[in-house]
């Protein structure tokens, strides 16, 4: 099963692949978990088995990106977009405002939902040099208004991401991080809330997490959707329903996988050496191009193209063919995306390198 | 591993039980879906791979519970809660009313949360006799002004349901169906609106699914997260955003099933002798009792006391020691509760009967 699994690269922005040991660490106890004759996913979540899960999932997630006292974590049910609206309607008052920097679809999108509550206000839009660039963030971009300050940290579509996060003392720092948490160390102190749907670095889609600081919950005494309360879902340990236990419990199995490897700091300095290979193939061919420029690119997502467009659809099946799946772009920007999450392995990257050189040799 | 997982009945109220072959089938194919070399966890749910299985997984639901075309189905993140927000926020314009049937516990919690954006009214409560019995409903308990009449056709904490379900017209109906979805045929053409969390009926925690007649789909015209509104969920064919793919792929196994066996009419029945075992047991006796009155008794949720209550704890423990796990009642409640959703075999039933009858006369 292992060798089979290993003949194909998936490369697909998310869901995306899991690491293999979790996978068959999952699919080993996937009818009997921890010797109880069930499955985690048949157990109640007020159960032992289940609190415990949680517990450490909770703890590990605290653990690897050394979150301090002073925030919370939380899981929710649906992904990002759930924040979308819950961010405005937990951090503003009716009628207050917040800034947005536009880096990529999922700002706007963020951005444009916010709007529908509040009248939050754009800062940046790459959009004049199609999201190729990422801003150079200080407190002069925060507004006086700004009750918060909002960035998406990586932007999966684009391929690009702020190589630091920007130090903003003005307002709370709302960051997306869905397609970057743990693929490096940050300090989150910088930030007021992180939110990241799972379904890229965590686990499988449908679940999502938050971290915020405790000082900004329950700041718009607003009436909130119970489940899209932080306060409410903070108090309740991430149950006051019954959550999606199995999409937690395969996050745990995430989590410990990273602890072992290292840490963050193992973690980036694979994601940096993963990265650097790919981009510096793609920079020494005539053939493909990045349109990113070079200090916003991503670690995660590669965005590149094919100087002849029309080799395009040729090159995503015979690459498809080979078992190195997904490499299409996303459907609202086109061209090729190699998303190379944490539990892509830098062999994947070489089988990847390998067959681009052999196209590039026929083209 | 069939033989150990066989050892154990697992009661808890959801996450429950899912059938053997089910969870065996997922075992089979947790790393490699289809020969695709991948777990259908790990794939894009834009891809051919998962559409397939949403397709499904969308008309077997339409065919087991004989969907008619004037309604749509929708697949959503989060459990039944969600829609205790989303139900007056997609159906309620400002100040509108609705009516609400107080049976149980979560009948009261979705009343409480719709009072936070509408001023909705209780039209029955039965507190007085601890929810032993349900009203007969008729048009005649609508208020003139309720744009909606809302049951929860279930009740799992007390163990009581709807013996039929209500013939409403003056009022679209609306029933929380989660603790008893596909158990028995009902007349879909009676509601307006039914939701239910996945995790007792339908597959694991992080899941619900809507089933609303067309014309009541943008009927409030307000602005609702982009997550809880109906009509945007079923125009993208509930991908908005990305579904909760795993959970999705894991009903579709589940009405697999359930249209295997033979559809509702072979389930409803199973689920009658089932209760009826347990039921007729528990009355022949002298040491167990069933407070909800007879007509009343869910076939899902069967809630008994012991006549001395000091005993209780001893009960849960033996069971759980004989492999019949979860027994103990909701928190809120007390007292035992069986729970044998449409996974629970019959001899799941006779081997706690037996064991009760070993209690009963050791006692």
């Amino acid at each position: 099963m292992r060798e089979f699994r290993r003949r194909i690269y998936n490369f697909c922005a998310g869901p995306a692949m899991l690491p293999t040991s979790v996978m068959e660490k999952a699919a080993g106890e996937f009818l009997n978990f921890k010797n109880s004759g069930m499955s985690i996913m048949e157990v109640s979540h007020r159960g032992k088995l289940f609190d415990q899960v949680l517990d450490e999932a909770l703890a590990l997630l605290r653990e690897l990106l050394s979150v301090p006292d002073e925030f919370e974590i939380a899981f929710f049910s649906g992904g990002a977009t759930l924040h979308f609206s819950a961010i405005p309607l937990n951090l503003l008052k009716d009628g207050e405002s917040a800034d947005y920097s536009i880096t990529g679809i999922f700002a706007k999108k963020a951005m444009e939902e916010a709007l529908r509550f509040n009248p939050v206000k754009k800062i940046y839009d790459g959009d004049s040099h199609h999201y190729t660039e990422i801003p150079d963030l200080t407190d002069e971009n925060v507004s006086k208004e700004a009750a918060y300050f909002y960035i998406t940290s990586n932007n999966t579509l684009f391929g690009s991401r702020y190589p630091t996060i920007p130090m903003i003392a003005k307002a709370p720092l709302v960051a997306d991080m869905t397609s970057e948490i743990l693929s490096r160390k940050i300090d989150i102190r910088k930030f007021g809330v992180i939110f990241a749907g799972a379904q890229k670095n965590i686990g499988p889609a449908g679940l999502s997490v938050v971290i915020i600081r405790k000082d900004l919950i329950g700041r718009s005494k607003r009436t909130i959707p119970v489940l899209m309360d932080y306060g409410l879902t903070v108090k309740n340990k991430s149950m006051y329903n019954t959550p999606p236990t199995y999409s937690i419990y395969m996050a745990k199995l995430v989590f410990e996988w990273l602890k072992e490897k290292g840490g963050l700091e193992v973690v980036e300095k694979e994601n940096e050496d993963k990265a650097k290979l790919l981009y510096d193939y793609l920079d020494s061919t005539s053939l493909y191009s990045v349109p990113v420029k070079k200090p916003y690119r991503s670690t995660m997502n590669v965005v590149f193209t094919l100087k002849d467009k029309s080799l395009e659809p040729k090159f995503i099946e015979q690459a498809d063919d080979r078992g190195l799946h997904g490499l299409e772009g996303h459907r609202l920007v086109g061209g090729m995306r190699a998303s190379i999450y944490n539990s892509m392995p830098k062999e994947g990257i070489l089988a990847l390198i390998e067959f681009m050189k052999e196209f590039e040799a026929n083209a």
